[in-house]
């Protein structure tokens, strides 16, 4: 039995996110918030809605007069949304013509839709036994938020909805986290650029290109792409530059126990402070993380490809989130379909697919990947579940913890 | 009992979908891929992996060596990850100091991680009792997929996975959907832009807001928003120049039977042919679907926001993914968490907030909207489900079909 001294991931995230601290707030146009994260509340400019609203085409009127029996009325105007509103007068028979969407008239209390009345000349009869009620067809002020009230709280990523909120109340601008500019950084002596002829004992460049994009997806946009060659003296002056210039760095490759993993070492030279290397975890085991100067989050991951992308999301994406002040959201629950091994006195990161069966419940199919070495092994997948390290079986029906790729 | 003469929402979006042109297909950088839809197979152009790649640090030696009883080996050369192979030689006890993603020398079949072995001078020895099976450590080339095969196919929207993919196997560009430009044309008289000054009987404009965001969301980024007033002849001089040059047009408020709503008599005299104007759904009654000159696809959506915002997602998102080309994704299954009664003989589209509980089940929780006149009401919502029509009462347990929002 190996005695375990490393990390747990819980363990791990938690260093991690002690070590984050907030990006800046800064104002951003309304049109160009959608995916940034609130940094201050948005409430109610006014009531919600600000007035009586009429919620169908007809007409405005008095509900006591029909009460009181009178089934006839007199059109007195008509009133389309936007239109100052009209007054009712004081004659029990008077009504308003009204549009969707305008204000209620001051004396009216209630809106008889087209279908229910019959126009002769400038006055309409309402159908037989028709009845009507106070507020009928009136959306009524303030009755879904009163002046003042809190209608977004802050630390949500921003959507549609808080977008449309946002315009409701008024807010042409809104207070939004800063975006981190990020560096992606490759390591290999293997690698080559995409468009690069290949020869037959080296690949293509592959995680800088995953990694950017799930970091655009995630809401980081401002992702800049390196490789380095594994030679020190190259590393050492690239690294310092980067670190000079960037919030966040995220390498991969040359963090694991080979002649040429140089990285660690590089790191510390450049005055990272490493806060851990190592996580009791499969993939991921040699992963490495440090604060720079400026509090720059150096997160050094293995270069295997599904290792780099699983670390990217289980630590990268919730500490970028966390120094965004975004609101923690915990990671989703989910059944295991089928009956996993796993031997290894290691949490085990697993790729799964997930599926809803007829009766709605979501169940994760396990995506072992051969070694981690391939992105290809994860097309189809839509992210991990973390199963823990003191146990080596996972009957099907297992709950575990599940993270969705970005 | 009111008879049913409308269409449903399955046969409404059955039409629209019947009405997509595809849009054609063109070529993207790679880093600009993200969240397009792919319209050409991705394949493997060489086997992967390439070669028999090694996945410790460590010595590539004979395994037969090791099964005859030789424990100790002479350490030939070192070989880093993007060196051309070194050649193993004849001596059985011969072995290469070898590295994580290194191709695995000529003569060797196996990888005898470091912490298994004691150095002394040029030469190894395994540790005691330790066994060494061919392949240990190396990921065999081709084992994943052999060169030719099909990797990713057509018609998904690309994500990280499939740009890492793609990069792996030297594409540097991808055959993809063109972007419609889209126009979002609000109308009505009330509205008032988001920095302007309010009067008491106005509200400000949301919906273009939220429509907008959405599209960009779902992968649609080329959005123009316009507004225009309850002006018959503004209309039409203002949706002329649209349809001439967006290749899909959103227009929202005017289709409902008020006296002000010009739209579909403009549209119809604009050369917009009407495919249907009436769904039997609430909300979203009034929603009117044409065909323009050029096939421009024209939804013209009811004004309240809540419908507009749910017509988006059940109709205009799906007939654009159609268009697009992408692999249809059928709607979720959840089980409502809580009954739900709806009278009208018309589907409910009811947003709803997805819980999962702690069995990994998903239910959703019904949050009507208070008439559907604002977005505030779909702050932290998922999406909505749809409840047919020929039924009023939902149990809570009932399976619904679920829509996500973008």
């Amino acid at each position: 039995m190996v005695r375990l001294t490393m990390l747990t991931p819980a363990d791990a995230l938690d260093l991690i996110l002690r070590n984050q601290a907030a990006f800046p707030a800064e104002t951003c146009a309304l049109t160009q918030a959608h995916g940034r994260v609130l940094r201050a509340d948005i409430r109610a400019d006014r009531d919600l809605p600000p007035f009586n609203r009429v919620t169908m085409d007809g007409y405005a009127l008095r509900s006591s007069a029909v009460a009181a029996g009178l089934r006839t009325f007199r059109v007195g105007a008509v009133q389309a949304a936007g239109m100052r509103p009209a007054d009712l007068g004081s004659a029990p028979d008077a009504c308003v013509e009204i549009m969707t969407g305008a204000m209620l008239p001051a004396g009216a209390d209630c809106v008889v839709p087209y279908e229910e009345t019959t126009k002769l000349n400038d006055a309409i009869t309402l159908n037989p036994e028709y009845q009507v009620a106070a507020g009928q067809s009136v959306h009524a002020r303030g009755s879904d938020f009163a002046a003042g009230a809190l209608i977004v709280a802050k630390g949500c990523r921003i959507t549609a909805r808080e977008i449309a909120v946002a315009a409701s109340c008024g807010c042409a601008t809104l207070s939004v986290s800063r975006l981190p500019k990020i560096a992606v950084v490759g390591t290999g002596d293997e690698l080559v650029e995409v468009d690069a002829i290949v020869a037959p004992h080296q690949v293509r460049r592959s995680n800088d290109y995953a990694l950017r994009a799930a970091l655009i997806a995630a809401g980081y946009p401002q992702v800049e792409r390196f490789h380095l060659h594994d030679m020190k003296h190259e590393i050492e002056h690239q690294v310092w530059h980067i670190l000079a210039e960037f919030d966040v760095v995220l390498l991969t490759g040359g963090v694991s126990k080979g002649k040429f993993d140089y990285l660690p070492e590089v790191l510390e030279a450049l005055g990272v402070k490493k806060i851990f290397h190592g996580v009791a975890q499969r993939p991921g085991k040699p992963f490495w993380f440090g604060l720079g100067p400026r509090q720059v989050s150096v997160f050094a991951l293995p270069g295997n490809p599904v290792s780099a992308y699983t670390c990217l999301h289980r630590y990268a994406l919730p500490a970028l989130a966390h120094a965004s002040r975004q609101n923690a959201v915990g990671p989703r629950r989910v059944r295991l379909a089928e009956t996993f091994v796993f031997k290894a006195p290691l949490a085990c990161l697993l790729p799964v697919k997930l599926t809803v069966n007829d009766t709605g419940d979501q169940i994760a199919v396990p995506r072992p990947t051969n070694t981690s070495g391939d992105f290809s092994s994860l097309v189809g997948t839509d992210g991990f579940v973390e199963l823990p390290a003191d146990q080596t079986e996972f009957p099907a029906g297992t709950i575990a913890n599940f993270w969705s790729w970005a």
